[in-house]
């Protein structure tokens, strides 16, 4: 099962929204249907939706029409989730391959780059869960605990975080997965039970504040969480909830890693990051049953800023950085560049 | 409004498993009835239920048919929560109140015991609720974090943490109270908010991951919560979540401070305590539906353990102890006794 596969004139993915009750396939045929299935979180996770993007542009492309359907699926898609990052970079690339390509070859060269950038994440995601799974195998690690979601349903290939348990799986070195319901969405609770569930990893499901005694209390040898964005002083804006769980994990003395794809250069450090408030209605109802007062005022922060010093280890495509720091970053930075 | 009132003849008590959605008072007129609201969470609160159980119990004692009623009420009620040390303790005050009352005068000396009950939770309640008033204030705190339910729908007159901060609002010095939903039963969205709306203060809902993002970004002052049991070394068991808080009240280096009616002299520390492991269903659901793959394994402690080291503040009906170590509750514990 993958969350995306392209055969020709259609992208199939998997519509996350009816999961985990139904395992249900939509066939994409357009960019229109792409951007829609964006917009309505049928596909979601950073990465997976850049390689929706890419793809949603290349099926507009047809040789003899030009590149005016191609600048117009670019347009459309860069608006189903104004926000995402790897969505408009996606979109960039495959736009700029359709205006390189020679006459009659358009619709070739859109499809061979957005199929090119769905590759890069497929080995970026293998290559950190290999680097991660070094790391924890090094560190005697066998229980983990992990937050929301990052597996194949968020990322190509096997995902961000859960590419590296899942690496630890195939090698027989991972006993235990603790995975948090993930509020107020319930991430967890619906894709990554699912995805573990597939993987055949053995898991317990908790509510995201049992974590922290739980931490403490022994029940896990390493915490590991994906990222929304790192900062070039180190710094991580993840997942509401990363913090509380860097912070259990410093308590316990265990190690905190954070498997991530992208660093944010351009960031000096996590004061700078402003905290996206999401819609209050996700906190006042589950899955669409009001739980509280209607109309009750609520904070809903989508991530939280967990501080570089917290951080164990930042592992990415291109090896792990341990300790991590500004100075350690920049060393990564200049070395791949 | 009151969650319970007692007219001759019956206990009225508001059904807590219709909130917030309805405001319905049951008429419970015998220990029967009064069993199966505590057994189906209609009456919560470990302070709450001991009230009703001494109610339930001379509900059922009448004069001339002796005490094989009520000894048989008693009976009952205790297991109605078999792990509710209130409930055991209300139980046995009235059961010996009715052994001791002489011939003829049964129904009035247990309803007596049951209204003493009642009537030394509510002082505590108000001693509570000024000592930890005062401490707040010296501390200069305005903005506080608050966890689970702690006010009057769980314990009587005020409530426990709540009462503290009822009293600080009445004094015009609370400005704002940030309440966590606290998974998996929601007491915070259903109850917390319904009270803090009731009292009207100023207030907000979050989930309860957004806490540690939010206390170290300077949301709030303090983090006020209430407490289960708590040991002889100061150790305190709480409400699932509230170890996290703790951790990232001591990160912000602002006040973490518990209320708390009775010590547990018997238990050492901490470690002593054994946490309950509750339903996997209240995991895997909200309010009835399923949230994950059906039969998920699940991880369900019922509360955590804070140890003393990071409270600043206990906060009793006989004053302040803080810091908080075996020492001072010694103190306190030989000075009150």
């Amino acid at each position: 099962m993958q969350a995306l596969r392209f055969v020709p004139g259609a992208l199939w993915a998997i519509d996350q929204t009816l999961l985990p009750d139904q395992e249900v396939e939509l066939e994409l045929r357009d960019a229109a249907a792409v951007a829609d299935a964006i917009r309505r979180l049928a596909i979601r996770g950073a990465p997976l939706i850049g390689v929706a993007a890419g793809y949603g542009v290349a099926l507009d492309a047809e040789d003899g029409l030009g590149l005016e359907p191609v600048r117009a699926a670019a347009a459309l898609l860069r608006t189903a989730r104004p926000t995402a990052v790897n969505l408009t970079w996606a979109v960039d690339r495959v736009l700029a391959a359709a205006q390189a390509a020679p006459l009659g070859e358009l619709a070739g060269a859109t499809l061979a780059e957005a199929q090119r950038i769905a590759s890069e994440e497929v080995a970026a995601s293998r290559a950190m869960g290999n680097a991660g799974a070094d790391f924890l195998a090094q560190a005697g690690v066998r229980r983990v605990l992990t937050h929301c979601n990052t597996g194949l349903l968020a990322a190509p290939g096997d995902g961000t975080a859960l590419s590296v348990l899942t690496e630890l799986h195939r090698r027989g070195q991972l006993e235990h997965v603790l995975a948090t319901e993930s509020r107020p969405l319930l991430q967890g609770a619906r894709l990554t039970v699912w995805e573990l569930s597939r993987l055949g990893i053995e898991h317990e499901l908790i509510v995201d504040s049992a974590a922290a005694g739980l931490i403490c209390g022994g029940a896990v040898d390493a915490v590991v969480v994906g990222c929304d964005r790192v900062a070039a002083s180190g710094d991580v804006a993840n997942k509401v909830g990363t913090l509380g769980l860097a912070l259990a994990a410093r308590a316990a003395e265990i190690p905190f890693v954070v498997p991530m794809s992208t660093i944010d250069i351009g960031c000096a450090s996590g004061t700078e990051i402003v905290v996206e408030e999401r819609d209050p209605e996700e906190v006042r109802r589950v899955r669409g049953r009001l739980m509280t007062l209607p109309g009750t005022p609520v904070r809903n922060p989508a991530f939280d800023i967990t501080p570089a010093g917290l951080i164990s280890a930042l592992v990415t495509d291109r090896g792990v950085i341990a300790p991590v720091g500004a100075g350690e970053i920049k060393d990564l930075v200049e070395r791949s560049a």
